[in-house]
């Protein structure tokens, strides 16, 4: 600790450098005053090509981008997908196999961290990407776990600053959200999504098959390059 | 990652190195089976003195001993006394200048961190020390919260399994916790309060206080070494 003052900042939105955060991002820059603060999160997941993409998005947006290491939490999480031993699973994002890309509480620990940082810096809002596409496979992604974070959230900080809880895609598709880029002029092509690390997208993952499944459904050209070129498999 | 798989917990206590987390962690250390992970935060505290004794307990109860690094979180909280540029108060800790020593969401975000850890090692309970001393000042500590948590995590966890939060000191006094840790023998004097950094507990601070004063209303001899050796200010 260099022992400085607290930043000041008036929006927290968390964002992995992924296509729904991304649009959240460019939405909240639109909507509400700066400064706005993006967090990123590294908990030792096999590559970190999502948060490099958020880096660079968050330049050219003028937003200021952080990470957070949580490095050390994710080496005790150990064997699921994301982090460990386990094989990415290819195929439909909605097929059970997806279940091993379950980090045990990676939202809850996000936002509470985000909270803390929020509270500190006066914010109005903590933004958080969370959309109905994953409510399936993700407990901590449903309108449930909103709401009883956000009643957490207001005890535990009782007295202090005490920011919004954001989530506007709660009830929204993906399709939604790649509709709503294209609209604002979101630069989706430069998002990450992507499970493995190569230098395109695989095409074939969980989120790959998700993310172009997302453009079709919406009408909206997909600028993304994928290794495997050819349809939705 | 090295890619392992999880380690097996029966419980995760959260542990400071503190009078109240390690009397916590030695308490379920003889009411539960093991194995027993006792987990604290590194979020750049002015200094680590707490997490080198808790260390030292740990070892020598036969229990394992993680540290977990939040020092990006603390870079981002800024400027209370605990991690900032503000002078440590001296004092009764009970005394509005106490404000200014708290963390914006600390449990909030050390539970939720000790809840996705007991989530994947399926452990029965995540431990804390919050204690009735600690309502006046910190929103985090008081009973709400501990709810609000359990029905966070009880949803945010759905179809995961869900450990209990485990918060036997909720009710008690910090002398009430001091006649506990007599009672079942823990070395107490082997516990770091002090805000300060130095060799022996100032004395002074507002833990100082509070911890002398708790020993002095149990009736239990206090064989901390203090380097202020008068009575309590």
């Amino acid at each position: 600790m260099d022992g400085s003052a607290v930043m000041r900042w008036e929006t927290v939105c968390v964002v992995s450098g992924g296509l729904d955060s991304v649009v959240l991002g460019h939405m909240v820059r639109r909507d509400t005053n700066g400064p706005h603060l993006w967090l990123g999160f590294d908990y030792g997941q096999r590559h970190v090509r999502e948060l490099e993409h958020a880096d660079a998005l968050a330049a050219t947006l003028g937003v200021t981008w952080r990470v957070i290491d949580l490095r050390t939490v994710g080496a005790l999480l150990g064997g699921d997908a994301l982090t460990g031993a386990h094989a990415v699973p290819h195929g439909h994002y909605a097929h059970p196999s997806m279940a091993v890309t379950v980090v045990p509480n990676r939202n809850a620990i996000m936002l509470t961290i985000a909270y803390g940082i929020a509270s500190a810096a006066g914010a109005t809002l903590v933004a958080t990407g969370v959309h109905a596409g994953d409510h399936w496979v993700y407990p901590d992604c449903r309108p449930e776990f909103a709401q009883a974070m956000m009643t957490m959230q207001t005890v535990a900080l009782d007295g202090l600053h005490t920011p919004r809880l954001y989530t506007p895609f709660l009830h929204s598709s993906k399709a939604d959200i790649v509709s709503l880029g294209a609209r604002i002029g979101v630069p989706m092509h430069a998002t990450w999504s992507c499970y493995e690390g190569g230098v395109w997208h695989c095409g074939r993952c969980g989120t790959c098959v998700e993310r172009r499944e997302a453009f079709d459904r919406a009408g909206v050209a997909d600028h993304t390059k994928y290794q495997d070129i050819g349809g939705i498999s």
